[in-house]
């Protein structure tokens, strides 16, 4: 138990327990609401100097929330207890780019020269924009969050190169413009969106085919409203294809003890 | 002299002594830069009240910088030598609401029970934003800025009524997103844009025809973006057609000792 845990009541503590103990296994959306949770990439040490210069030059779709010393299983920042070799209900490890397992643990796997990278996650930003009372079409539709590769490209480092993905919200203009506000407020859970209004401006051709997610509809009033995504990653990491790689399975997340305002910059 | 004239190296001063011994007639644009200028109305003290009230129920249209104590002709907080019936370059005075003179000096009409009104003015946040690195497409063609009445109704206040006018500026989508951001920190000068990309939505169906002002030409990669604008109080004041009202004459602005910098909220 520690400081910020004890803020938060230690809801993140309780659910990365029952993660940890087996007791829980599917998808970390809903759970310690207002904590913040974080996409998980775990590299060897020899290209995580590469893949952390590509974060730091690319800071709108890979927003870093704390990155481990090497071999240390520990985020001592984000849990005082966290274990990143079991605090997540389902990994996928990576071996030359190829998905070859997605276990619950990932103790077996761990090697000494392992650094963990937390990134931020939308769903702490898709909170603020339900609490100033907008609505968040996917959440409505209990889907995933439409994404799209675009035509925009990230600022390459070593092997890690490709385009930004950017996952989109249907607004209305005054809703548009509020969640400009709410959002540039949130620069480590990707910020201000990068995008809206003109998707074939940024490479997207047919809105109703996400490149992930599932497709939401856009009524007549509204425009597509884009953000910088933090699947960019894993985008970037399956083109890479690097030796060893470990990331949390889709929407199995890193549940923490931050709270999500606490994020807010301003 | 006092403390904020000398922070603005007299500026403010220096153009208003211009324009009081009438060495300067012309319009207010381009004086002074980085200092605030502001729309003028002044009414007699037994409408005043009301229009304060309209003013504080509708922000955006209308933020008031400084009210003067009735029948006082001095804003001591934007200007210590400031005199209102003489530091502007031409005036309008309105009797019943029709126009009945343009002069360059209003000491021969004031009355001991006239209380004035500096309303902030989009030039305030046309120089943040093109500080940002974006085009303002009016002042780039040396036009006035186009400006529409939209089906948005003002909170009402005794006999002040009306639509909510605004003014558009066309910006491309990721302009238009830092465009919200950087207008949000200056709420005293109209603050984040009203709407964006639909002017059917807000009761605009020729945008090529403003009601107020010059067109400008949308680019097809542009979205019109719009944003209360300080001619809702002008039009409020010409259809509620009070017993006496004196205003700035269009481009005749109150040039005051405030930095644009000293506005902005973050």
């Amino acid at each position: 138990m520690n400081a910020i845990s004890d803020v938060r009541g230690n809801a993140g503590e309780r659910e990365r327990l029952r993660i940890r103990t087996g007791a829980f296994t599917g998808p970390t959306s809903g759970l310690a609401p207002g904590n913040v949770q974080a996409n998980l990439v775990i590299l060897p040490k020899a290209l995580a100097a590469d893949f952390l210069r590509f974060a730091v030059a690319n800071p709108k779709p890979c927003p870093i929330l704390a990155v481990s010393e090497p071999g240390d299983p520990r985020f001592p920042t984000l849990g005082a207890d966290l274990d990143i070799r079991t605090d997540l209900p389902r990994y996928r490890v990576w071996c030359d780019g190829d998905l070859i397992a997605e276990p619950a643990d990932i103790r077996d796997v761990w090697r000494d020269d392992l650094v963990s990278f937390a990134i931020g996650c939308s769903f702490s930003f898709e909170e603020a924009l339900i609490e100033g009372g907008i609505e968040v079409r996917h959440l409505s539709r209990g889907s995933n969050v439409p994404m799209y590769r675009t035509n925009i490209p990230c600022v390459s480092a070593g092997m890690f190169r490709g385009p930004l993905v950017v996952s989109m919200r249907p607004l209305k203009p005054a809703d548009a413009i509020r969640a400009v506000q709410i959002t540039s407020r949130f620069p480590s859970v990707h910020g201000a969106p990068v995008h809206l209004g003109f998707p074939a401006s940024i490479g997207i051709f047919d809105i109703g085919k996400p490149d992930y997610g599932d497709a939401v509809p856009i009524e007549a009033d509204e425009m597509p409203v884009f953000w910088a995504c933090g699947v960019t990653p894993q985008a970037v990491i399956a083109e890479a294809r690097p030796e060893f790689c470990i990331t949390h399975a889709p929407g199995s997340m890193l549940v923490t003890d931050l709270g999500n305002a606490s994020l807010a910059a301003l």
